[in-house]
């Protein structure tokens, strides 16, 4: 079995270029008749597809993201190839940022990062608490792994708005589809109730930010920590920006050197896989979006 | 055997009479020669030694914080009967404190709650990183719990200043003794280093404040959170207040809607203990401090 032709676009990268020859695979141009492409800038469509019509004996392409929102969008995820994306990939760091946010909010520091006095004692524990994620997937996985030690209560969201309905902390760790964007809207943020923090690492558009504003102002809910904000970048001067109890963090649950690692351990793997002829990790439904 | 004749001052409070009475206790007034007293108020130890004075055959004082450093100090910890604190037993709320303060300062949370405008991404990942945990009591036991799904390494600190180089995040757990007191000074943040986290949830005293100022300001070490400071409060206009890597929450690491169904707990399982004759639950060694 000879070793797998892969091609690394929009530019090379030394730690995808030692990821393709670990997992096994030789790196060639995309001229070259590559048997993979390792594509490294996700926001680059018109580049990808440039590459894909130059290198028709193309069988497998691997996205960086998790989400592959934006490539499912475009219409570009065609079934001449096997897609895979990085997801479950990250889960780890994204996870660990959900429960900073959530700890975060629960324990008021926002408003203690702001002060500039002693105040007085605050916070709730997450100890025996019930909680709810949106979302079945590896920051699913991760994230319940670390909220073990709490004995928090994680409920199946087969019935959302039961689930909703008692829970301390709503986190929001699902794929953007038709079916869950705007899945948090009013009805969901009435149903959460006063006490209820809401935590979303996945993607602005699951949640509707206009009610999402108008909850917190009145007090709907008890706080947001945000990684994610629709629109992205949350705009200087948006509302959003001057509510005291919510934190907003520049999507960075997962950062460059965080992922890169990871993404290499994708690449790797899929490589030696595509050498093995074992199916491929991550692999990309283009009907489901993810 | 009879029910444990049990006094409750300053005032009776509903959640200490129901745990002396679920303990097989009955409540007594202190001039009715009670077996027990339960204090309640740990700064009022004039009021205490009144309490001890008109009491002569109290066998048993139960104090409601879990450090006793103030008592301790004072010299009314006698041998003439046994003295229990709460140690151990506000462990899960302090630990996740504790947690809480290391992914704050991990992830820049400051900074982001302090921001107006979309930042770059940054931050560090707990994950496969080393922590050192400076004490080895319940909150310590709790963190290690909390920490075990980040594959965090924890180091024993039998060699503290070695255990200190090479770790990422250092978590302040001790007692207050004269041993303990300033035990992170410049040589230790020196030891630290650019990369790493203090978080302190024990006692301010442990850390000298003046070497934290200097050493924040200077980058020697990446940043602090901290629940406790010296002087507690910290005052208004203090340095740490502008210091946009110190993170600073007014001692409110296990707040009293936290700690009474805790102390409760603690209070019901050693009457009941007193009642059988076993051996109290955190008992104070009077000339250790804790």
């Amino acid at each position: 079995m000879s070793a797998p032709r892969i091609a690394i676009g929009p530019d090379l990268a030394p730690f995808a270029t030692e990821a393709v020859v670990s997992g096994g695979g030789s790196i060639v141009a995309i001229e070259d008749r590559p048997d993979g492409l390792v594509w490294l800038n996700p926001f680059d469509l018109a580049g990808l597809s440039e590459h894909l019509a130059t290198a028709p004996g193309l069988r497998w392409v691997q996205l960086p993201f998790a989400g592959v929102e934006g490539p499912a969008a475009s219409g570009i995820l065609d079934e001449d190839r096997v897609w895979t994306c990085a997801k479950g990939a990250y889960a780890e760091p994204v996870a660990e940022h959900a429960l900073a946010l959530t700890l975060a909010g629960l324990r008021h520091l926002r408003r203690r990062a702001e002060a500039r006095s002693w105040g007085s004692p605050a916070g709730t524990s997450l100890y025996d608490q019930q909680v709810t994620i949106l979302g079945g997937g590896g920051i699913t996985t991760s994230l319940l792994q670390q909220l073990a030690p709490f004995r928090a209560v994680t409920v199946d969201v087969s019935a959302l708005h039961e689930a909703l309905a008692g829970s301390l902390v709503v986190v929001v760790a699902l794929a953007l589809t038709p079916e869950t964007e705007g899945i948090i809207g009013e009805a969901e943020l009435a149903i959460m109730g006063e006490r209820a923090l809401l935590v979303n690492v996945a993607r602005g558009r699951h949640v509707d930010t206009d009610a999402l504003v108008t909850a917190l102002g009145a007090g709907v809910i008890a706080g947001a920590s945000l990684d994610v904000t629709n629109p992205e970048p949350l705009p200087d001067g948006h509302p959003l920006w001057s509510e005291p109890n919510c934190l907003i963090t520049p999507h960075t649950a997962d950062t460059i050197e965080m992922i890169r690692p990871l993404l290499a351990e994708r690449i790797r793997i899929n490589v030696q896989r595509l050498a093995s002829g074992e199916p491929l990790v991550g692999v990309v439904d283009a009907k489901a979006g993810y």
